[in-house]
C-alpha cells in the first residue's frame, strides 16, 4: 500500500482547509496513513513534513514500519509531545479529529497548544478511505474466503445437535484463522432458536436443538482489513413463520443490493430494502440500519440508514454491508448479511456462502 | 454482581458533587453499573431515578440484562434522547465523563443541552471500580486460570520447532477457550528470538528455532474480566545475556511485587521495580510503565508509572499487574508479568505458571 501517496493526497485536502497540518489521532487513520500496526500512534501531515509519533512500547516496531517518517517516541503524557512536533514543524493551525480524541484528551491538548490554534475539522481522513483502493478491496476479499471456509467447514460440514453457541463461536474463529485470517473481525454472533430473536447476542452455553433457527454473523480480519457476514440456517425443520419471514428478509437484501450503485443516495439504499421489511407488515421488527462501510475498521462511513442528509451518495469502489433483519421474541429472527463493492456492471457481493434458509 | 448497590453509592458520590445526575457513557462503566453486556448503551444515575439508554439491536438483550432500570431505544443520532431523559428525570446539573465522550460527542449533546448544565467530572466510577469485590477477583482469577491451563498445555506441554508465532498465539487462544475463557482478553503478544526485542509485537509467521527466546503475553476474558501474564521461555539454551537480562527482570518484579502493598505510592512500586533495572545499567532498555490496574478492562487505572502524583497510593483489593521488561535490538527481550491483589498479608500473585527462563 503507497502510504506516501496517502499523505499526498491528505495534505492536498489540508491546504484546501486552510490548515497548516492535521493532527490524526483515530487509530485506523493512522494506519491506513503509515501501515503502522500497533495499538498507540499519532500522526503529523503537513506540507512542512510530516511527524509520527508513539510510545515505548513501539519504539522498535515502528522503526520498521514508519520508516519513511520522522518518528518521535513519548514514555509520558502524550499532549506536549504533539504540541511539540507541531510547533517544530512550524504550524500555526493545526486541524484535529472531533472523532479521534476523547473531550479531556482535546482539553489536555489545548492546555499546551499555546500559540497553535486548534481547529476542529471534519473527517478527512476517513473521507479518503471511504472508496477502497485494489489492494485494500483485496484483504477484504481475502478476509471474506476466511469466513467463507469457515462456514463450509463449520456449518455447512457438520452442525451437531448438543454444541453450543459458545463452542459453534469458537469453531468458526479457528476455521477462519486457518484459513488465512490474522484474527476474527469482531466477536462471532452465534444465536440458536429464539436468542435469534436478538439482533446482536453474546453466544452462550444454550445447546443447539433440532427446530433451531441459527443466525451467525461473523468475519475476519486480514492485514487490518475486515470481514463481515450473516447467514441463517435451520437444524431442522424450522417454524413455517420462520421460513415466511426468511423470504421477506431475503427479498429485501435482494432489493438493496440492487439499489446499492454509483450515484445512489445512502438514505434511498436503506429505503430501497425497508420498504419489502415494511410492506410485509414487518417494520417495526427491523429495529436498525440497513448497513456500513467496512475496511480497516468493521463498521465505517458510510452508513445506510434511514437519515442520512439526501445528499450522502454512493461511490464506486466503496465497500458496504447490506443487512436487513426481523426479530420476533419468542420465535427467532432472520438476518442475511453480505459486503457490496459498489459497482456498475455487478452486484459486487464478495461472499460466495449460499444465501438459502439451509435445512442442515 | 450486585448492580444497583454499585449504582446506591455513585448517587451517593453524585450528590457529594453537587451534582443532579451523571451521564455515564464509558462502556465499561455502564457494564459495571448495570450488568449490560453489549456494545453499545449509556446510562443515567441520579437521585431522582435512572434511565438505560441503547439503540435497536440491543432492545431485546437488554430487557434481560437490565430489567431493573427504566430502558429508553434509540433508532437515530442518540444525543437528544440523552439530554430528553436527564429533563425527564428533572436534572439540571449533569455530570459528563471527559474520557466517555469524543470531543464531537460532547458538542454534538451540547448543541441539545437547553437548559442543562454540563459538568465534566473526574473518573467517578473508575474510582469506584478500582478497589475490586470478591465477586470481581473471582472471575479475574477464571480469568487467570484460563491462561495458566493454556500456558502448561501449549507451552510446557510441548513447542516444537517450526511453529510460527501466528500458530502458537491460535494455539493459546484456543486452549484458553477451552479452560473456560470466553474469549480471550487481547490481542496475544507471541515473540520469537529477536523479535522479542519489540514489547508489543503482532505474532507473524516467523518459525520457532533452536537457541530462540520465546516472549508471551497474553489472558483471557471471563465475564467480561480479564487476566494478563507474560511469560519468557527458551527453546534450547539462550545466549549467555538472555539469561543475565532474565535475571535482572526477574529481581526488578520481585521488587515490585514486594513494593505492591496497601499504602504504598504508584510511583514508589514502579520506582522499586525500575531501579533495580536502572542499577543493572538497563534504564534505557526499560521503555513502558512497571504496570496497570485489570478488571473490566484490560488497561485501568491505576497506572504504575514514574509519574502519577506523590499521593497516589494503592488500597487494598486492587490488582495491578506488575510486569518490568528489557528489551536489546539484535538480541531479544525478556518480560516477566503477573496480576496481584493487593493485599497485606501475602503477595496476592495471581497466576500459578512458573517465572523462570525454562529451557524447553
Amino acid at each position: 500500500m503507497d502510504h506516501g501517496l496517502r499523505r499526498e493526497r491528505l495534505i492536498a485536502r489540508i491546504d484546501e482547509a486552510g490548515l497548516d497540518a492535521l493532527l490524526v489521532t483515530r487509530l485506523p487513520n493512522v494506519r491506513y496513513l503509515t501501515g503502522f500496526t500497533g495499538s498507540n500512534a499519532q500522526l503529523i501531515v503537513g506540507g512542512q513534513g510530516g511527524v509520527f509519533l508513539t510510545d515505548g512500547r513501539y519504539a522498535e516496531q515502528s522503526s520498521h514500519e514508519v520508516a519513511d517518517l520522522e518518528r518521535r517516541v513519548y514514555l509520558d503524557e502524550r499532549s506536549p509531545h504533539l504540541m511539540g512536533a507541531c510547533a517544530d514543524l512550524g504550524a500555526r493551525r493545526v486541524g484535529l479529529e472531533p472523532e479521534g480524541l476523547t473531550y479531556g484528551e482535546w482539553q489536555r491538548i489545548a492546555e499546551v497548544a499555546g500559540p497553535i490554534e486548534l481547529v476542529p475539522t471534519d473527517g478527512q481522513v476517513e473521507s479518503l478511505r471511504r472508496v477502497k483502493d485494489a489492494e485494500e478491496v483485496a484483504a477484504i476479499a481475502r478476509a471474506q474466503e476466511a469466513a467463507d471456509v469457515a462456514f463450509e467447514r463449520v456449518v455447512l460440514g457438520g452442525l451437531r445437535e448438543g454444541v453450543t453457541e459458545r463452542e459453534l463461536a469458537l469453531a468458526l474463529d479457528v476455521a477462519m484463522r486457518r484459513a488465512g485470517a490474522d484474527d476474527k473481525g469482531f466477536d462471532s454472533i452465534v444465536a440458536f432458536g429464539e436468542q435469534a430473536a436478538e439482533p446482536h447476542h453474546d453466544p452462550t452455553d444454550r445447546p443447539l436443538a433440532r427446530g433451531d433457527v441459527v443466525k451467525l454473523d461473523f468475519g475476519a480480519r486480514v492485514d487490518g482489513y475486515h470481514s463481515d457476514m450473516t447467514r441463517t440456517v435451520a437444524f431442522g425443520e424450522p417454524e413455517a413463520r420462520l421460513r415466511e419471514i426468511r423470504d421477506v428478509v431475503a427479498a429485501a437484501q435482494a432489493a438493496g443490493i440492487e439499489a446499492a450503485r454509483p450515484g445512489a443516495s445512502l438514505r434511498e439504499v436503506d429505503r430501497a430494502a425497508r420498504r419489502v421489511v415494511e410492506d410485509a407488515g414487518l417494520g417495526e421488527a427491523f429495529p436498525h440500519g440497513l448497513g456500513h462501510g467496512v475496511g480497516l475498521e468493521i463498521h465505517e462511513i458510510p452508513f445506510l440508514r434511514r437519515d442520512p442528509p439526501e445528499d450522502d451518495l454512493l461511490a464506486a469502489g466503496t465497500v458496504v454491508t447490506i443487512e436487513p433483519g426481523v426479530y420476533v421474541p419468542g420465535l427467532g429472527g432472520v438476518r442475511i448479511e453480505d459486503m457490496v463493492e459498489v459497482g456498475d456492471t455487478r452486484d459486487g457481493v464478495l461472499a460466495r456462502s449460499p444465501r438459502e434458509l439451509l435445512v442442515l
